[in-house]
């Protein structure tokens, strides 16, 4: 039960975005340059570290719902997804994006512990600064979503097949603020 | 020394919205409508609440340009400033303001702390849905800020002369993006 009035079977972040949709919209307006617009980051990277970064702050709201967007552009090797949020050394994606994690994990844990090393290791294997630069914002934007949501315990689903549909929704469409229904 | 390459002799948030001026016109606004628009917190207490954040994220650019925000609308109240941040408990503030400041601690720390208790004792003194509300965001979005700010390793100055300007300059105009200077 979310402590605040929120709308009923309404989940996580929607909910919040129609209890006050002036901070809502510019909350959305953010998460769709970041995650949809320019970067040399691909969208189901972007989507990947939002997730690794969620699951680390075990909000299950958004580790599961940015899930569901990666799996829809990672045309849904869940193996690879599961795989980045409990052994990402060892998952199937490309050096660059390990070191990129790296730094995205001492983010959420705290930002200072990000030394000279990790961004020269990230540049090693590709990264330049628009890489690390959004990743370090993207891992930072997911501390303040999964914090907003849960701070207010905004309803989270359980049934998966929702997710999924959010999921093709972010993949698809990217992230349009909700509007009241009434 | 930054991580990229920011324009020299800028500090903090503003050389991160001239190195990638789309995500920062978004984090502006979102600080403006939050900080600056209707709420039933005012600026000061606002301001007061991002300051206790940053500092208990020990983010020491954030801390000193919002404690010196506070200070430009608390008439310079910097005792009061200083206790908020070290015992708020014995500060000279609202009742209303000390159970939020504890749940802003708490979303500080990790957001699945706040509970009904802490939200009752809050209405007890006179909050309402909007306070909590914004508590909480305000509270989250500094969590995003300290790491941005921190994880990219900008410049943050020493001189408390140059705090004292930005304050002024947040507490008089808000939140303005920073044009490029070329």
């Amino acid at each position: 039960m979310a402590y605040i009035n929120l709308e009923k079977d309404v989940p996580g972040i929607r909910s919040l975005a129609l209890f006050r949709p002036d901070t809502g919209k510019e909350l959305y307006k953010l998460a769709q340059v970041l995650l949809r617009d320019d970067s040399p980051l691909s969208q189901g990277e972007r989507e990947l570290i939002a997730t690794f970064v969620s699951s680390k702050n075990e909000c299950t709201f958004c580790t599961q719902s940015h899930a569901a967007a990666a799996g829809y552009l990672f045309h849904n090797d869940t193996q690879m997804i599961d795989l980045v949020l409990t052994d990402y050394q060892n998952a199937p994606i490309s050096e660059k994006l390990k070191c990129l994690l790296s730094i995205a994990g001492k983010v959420q844990q705290d930002a200072r512990l990000v030394g000279d090393e990790d961004v020269a290791n990230a540049r090693k294997h590709g990264a330049n600064d628009r890489d690390i630069h959004d990743t370090v914002l993207i891992a930072a934007t997911f501390c303040m979503f999964n914090r907003y949501v849960d701070g207010l315990a905004t309803m989270t689903p359980a049934d998966p097949v929702l997710y999924g549909q959010m999921g093709a929704r972010m993949g698809e469409f990217g992230y349009i603020a909700p509007s009241p229904t009434i």
